[in-house]
């Protein structure tokens, strides 16, 4: 493969700090929020009950809060996000539990909106070879989470990665998040062999994102513990105050109540 | 599925005129020429080849050059194209040999210069879900061929389609370029159902990219008389004047010589 | 790839008749007939319209009649066939008409029965691989057409065949039935690609199975004339006398005025 | 989904006994052995080492014994199994270490005497819908592990375990080895979804085989404990004194070594 910065034989593993977050390390981090920013008191109120959570309850503070401004919808019908507008929300959260934020930039014109709010940007599956908005990302040098394309090889992932670090960014994670199959009861299949093929080949830490993959939340826990177990680097899933009454995703995102039992599980079973 | 406007069931089939071609009407459309636009001459003398063989041998005229200006690269090290200086030769090509052109466009901020210099814009595989892309090619009005990404469902597609007719524009038709499969031997999977599939479901005209799925040249003939045979509304294939000398997709495009065998045989069988 | 008999490069193409049919050869193959033989009447009834249709009408000869007698379900509470009593009717069917007949087994034990009443065995996609079939198959030493599994590759597949040649026959020929995809339209998608690269690497004749991919009759047609086009040796399809009452795959067999419709459009076009 | 038997809705999940292992209890079963019974002593030798490892060190008996006789392989040129003898030294090691034994069937012929000599009776992923094998095995009356095929999807893996259960046995357990995917790094690859799924749909245990999407033997700890991580009844693996000697599947056979250390592994993060 030409792609060769992203490859474990060309240096060291990489491993980042956002503000108190280490991605890479070797502690997971746990990357959770709402699908998306549906108003400035749902992503506080979110933002508060995950600091409860994870800090407060388990004194665990490797944890990014995620919010969707600019959402990449099948149809053009759906609920299409509040787009910069959400951003000074999801500051705003974020500042207020003391946590760093996430969004994801689909459009090469709002990454420097992005850069200006939020301290880690990710391109979603469908962008995953939006080469135009990777050079701007790069450029940008927030660091970036790149998720997998539901029809894409490693190799083609990788080399999008690649994109990143011929830009001059180095602070970059990939994000498994479930690709086609044939299971007809799973939004998308998720290929557990993924994490300790990319901890093998790859320099860049391997998240997985383990609620779009399940699209219904009572799978959530075991993807859960299964990414952990298989090594991740750390995980993404989304949890909302209502999830019945959630704009997008309504089906997979995980009550407040749920993501508690969860992360008391994790923290159990030395996890995270 | 609730992306209706692009539904037989919805409305009359799509047929638009492109100067003297026509796209989803009794004749099928070929659209052919370069993978890149590598220089000026090779592009003038691709156009020239291409009228001889289908309009000066022939008499058929139902054709568009194609040729790629911002090239969609795996690799961030690949030949990535001349951009809009490759616009002004193709534009220059077509005039002289009076054939309407067509070329990809990935960067929404290039919609524009595509627009002033082309008569048809196409919207890659791996940015059918760019929906930025989509929105900005919806306002410009010109007539877009979305390719099928080769992960996705063809609901997701036509939801895809549906961006640009919900954006206001009609002049839209999809192009099937092969799917992931496990088939060691070519590129990708060519799924001929998709044709037969879209004629009866949808109302926009429904055109096969041979080379892709290809990945060889030995394959793009049985594949065009197989697409046609099947019904589309037109082929899509890349010509070179060397091929072995092409800076992408050397393995795929067709001589000049194997381009005219292959019309002869089309012509022949009734099929163009 | 080890299984080296199938291949091109080790020796002139495969090439066999059964009766007066030619498998192989310059004029494609049809191998039509209904998916289950549900009693004598429904068997002889339609070997005499398929008699009519091809060779009263139209002279074309190269025909062979197909019906199961094992049925390969899904699950155990359909329709599971007549067995060896079925294979008896099948038998009475092809001599009333003068063509040959085929059926599919499953069951190592009963190739033996199965040999002496048809001309031709099919090993169905999911017993592609079911090995002590294979081997029982090509000690008996009849023809035998080898369905590709819907999950197999091309050198799975080939290998499978290997099994044959190497136990002695030389008499088989390869048929692609669909594999799975990300098509909701279609029960398999049907990778035209495989009919030039099947004739490229290998020796043996491929043939297409044009129904099992479509799923529904209005796809059946359109498969047809691109499997040709495509340069298949044949095609395998369904019809049956009321194809809504049929005890299998009621929604893609074909009506017997389809059928005529659909040969005489395959003859008007110079595909059969 | 017309079979019911398997689904959780008809009835208590199915909890069944092999000599002193339980399968779809509360401890996780653990199926080890060689790919290929090779020859008397490398079973004895591999018994005896999984007795120590798992008995002797950490007083872990939830053990069964898996062993190759007749081998599915794709290839005709490659080991195809020692047959029946194998069985009696598979037999011969499993008395001497007290641990139940497995093999896997492919024949319906061999299904009598497949029973006389083991415990557990598997079906391999290729033919999983190989339907008179099943209804064979359903009369035998010993307990039986049904792989999943790489290209089928849940319902149809359900719908060949009704074959079992309507044919009167109930002891059953579905083992997921991998599908097809995009993964160029893996051999198959391993939706862990499926593990929450069946247990939330199906009233039979659900084990995953970590060596066959693994196909090296890195990979085989990581997919272990995510599997167990995600709640699976068991694990399946490959074991072999001299993996880079094995004449099957040399690449993902565990050492003795490797096997001790993921053992060792498991056992401290209460895995098993």
């Amino acid at each position: 493969m030409e792609c060769r910065r992203v490859l474990r034989e060309t240096g060291e593993p990489v491993r980042f700090r956002v503000r108190d977050v280490e991605i890479g390390g070797e502690t997971p981090v746990v990357i959770v929020g709402p699908c998306s920013i549906e108003d400035r008191d749902m992503i506080i109120e979110t933002a508060e009950a995950i600091k409860r959570i994870f800090v407060d309850k388990h004194g665990f503070r490797n944890v990014v809060i995620r919010g969707g401004a600019w959402k990449p919808r099948t149809s053009p019908y759906s609920f299409q996000g509040h787009g910069a507008r959400a951003l000074e929300w999801l500051r705003e959260a974020g500042d207020k539990v003391g946590l760093p934020v996430a969004t994801e930039v689909m459009d090469p014109r709002d990454v420097a909106t992005a850069a200006e709010y939020v301290d880690i940007i990710w391109v979603g599956a469908r962008n995953m070879q939006n080469t135009p908005l990777l050079r701007e990302l790069a450029k940008a040098g927030k660091p970036v989470l790149l998720k997998r394309h539901f029809g894409a090889t490693i190799n083609e992932w990788l080399c999008s990665a690649e994109y990143l670090l011929a830009g001059g960014l180095e602070e970059v994670a990939l994000v498994e998040r479930g690709t086609r199959g044939f299971n007809e009861y799973a939004r998308f299949s998720l290929d557990i062999t993924v994490v300790p093929i990319i901890k093998e080949i790859s320099r860049l830490p391997v998240i997985v994102d383990v609620s779009h993959p399940a699209g219904k939340r009572s799978l959530v826990p075991p993807l859960a513990r299964a990414a952990l177990a298989a090594g991740a680097h750390g995980i993404m899933m989304e949890v909302h105050p209502s999830p019945d009454k959630a704009l997008s995703d309504s089906k997979q995102q995980l009550p407040f109540k749920m993501l508690e039992e969860l992360v008391d599980q994790l923290r159990g079973a030395g996890l995270i």
